[in-house]
């Protein structure tokens, strides 16, 4: 196990052999600064985007649900040592059972980080906990999207970050479960590169006005962006 | 009636009056260079698409559909004195009747520029055949997909230039008439700024698996970039 540092204050334990958090946490902590209330991060991991978010004005209380036992050990002892188990709370548990942990429409913002790779695809046998957390055998696409739909109070939003291979069926699954696509922000490696991460803001029962955000360009020259600098900075991880 | 010219050799009519071409079809020309075979242009106003394609060697004939006669004569007449008219026809009709026009799976690419308001938005009773192309009286999204997915070969594909705005509903249609999204690009007017247009790929019958290519910024310090201008320098418009 290891303890990594955040911010000044704030600290994560994470596990070599484990799913360790990336950019893509980040970008996704930072573009749901701004949500307000009772919030939930779905297959929370190792508890990266609760403790980022624990300092949030806006959010009252951050829940993150997580189906792997190590993972959500490891993001216990992060709040419980980061003396946050009053605005964190975790919860073990599936998403394919969501009715069994939550109420309907008891969430006004939703934080998710799914899997990747589709069933079946680039899995192997070894290193399960890490490949569960990696893969959609516990948590597929559509499966997300339903629980999204049930938890949601109307009006309210739920904030992704996906990968552009299956933003198609991503976007097609939202709409059909009533979430409707309100903000996108493609993220690229460096200019002149395609895409490889994309930020997704759906709202229940939202109006259809698609806004595309100036996209953001994670390095420059070698190093991170101005603009990534500033994400960093905004989080206070600088 | 205007004489403008687009290339050496190559010119369009156009009327202050009549909807008139823009960026936006110059970068769905451009988009579109790759088609092979049998192209249709759904919507084709006065024609610029096909002229600026007619010398697109993958492609062997290309049609223009359009149900503004006005816009039609103009575009008639352009063909005729460029002597396009063994590569380049033109059709009058309605999108919605598309069967008594074409038999299905008749043509291996698609291209359309489609009109961006949404029915009973935005629209004034003057104008009337400028309103016509953009509105959709007569072209509505879902008919325009549906009607698609009649016309093209089986892992053919269709290129739409479209306003993010509606981009998800788009993708959402698409999907559902078994058109896989494949590319896209969006087009910001600079640096900074949102994206106000967005090219798209879609393959009839195609894998999921989309790609999104690095963003044009179409202004740089209040000129063209760079890559508006190779764009109109590889369709030899500058």
């Amino acid at each position: 196990m290891k303890k990594d540092k955040l911010r000044d204050n704030l600290f994560i334990y994470q596990r070599e052999d484990l799913f360790r958090y990336g950019i893509d946490a980040v970008l996704l902590a930072h573009f749901s600064m701004g949500l307000k209330g009772k919030v939930l991060d779905l297959g929370t991991g190792s508890g990266i985007i609760p403790l980022l978010l624990s300092t949030s004005p806006g959010i009252e209380q951050i829940t993150g649900l997580e189906y792997q036992k190590e993972a959500l050990e490891l993001a216990k002892k992060s709040v419980v040592d980061n003396g946050l188990t009053d605005r964190v709370t975790l919860v073990h548990g599936d998403l394919m059972k969501i009715e069994e942990y939550f109420e309907k429409e008891s969430f006004t913002g939703l934080v998710s980080n799914p899997p990747y790779f589709e069933k079946g695809h680039g899995l192997s046998c070894q290193d399960l906990p890490r490949e569960i957390s990696r893969s959609e055998k516990v948590m597929d696409l559509e499966g997300l999207i339903r629980a999204s739909s049930y938890l949601l109070r109307p009006k309210s939003p739920i904030n992704l970050i996906y990968r552009p291979r299956r933003l198609a069926q991503l976007i097609s699954l939202l709409t059909n479960y009533g979430l409707e696509p309100k903000t996108l922000r493609m993220v690229h490696p460096r200019r002149g590169k395609e895409a490889n991460l994309v930020l997704l803001e759906a709202i229940k029962g939202g109006g259809r006005q698609l806004r595309i955000l100036d996209p953001l360009f994670v390095y420059e020259e070698g190093d991170y962006s101005k603009e990534t600098l500033k994400i960093y900075e905004e989080l206070r991880m600088l």
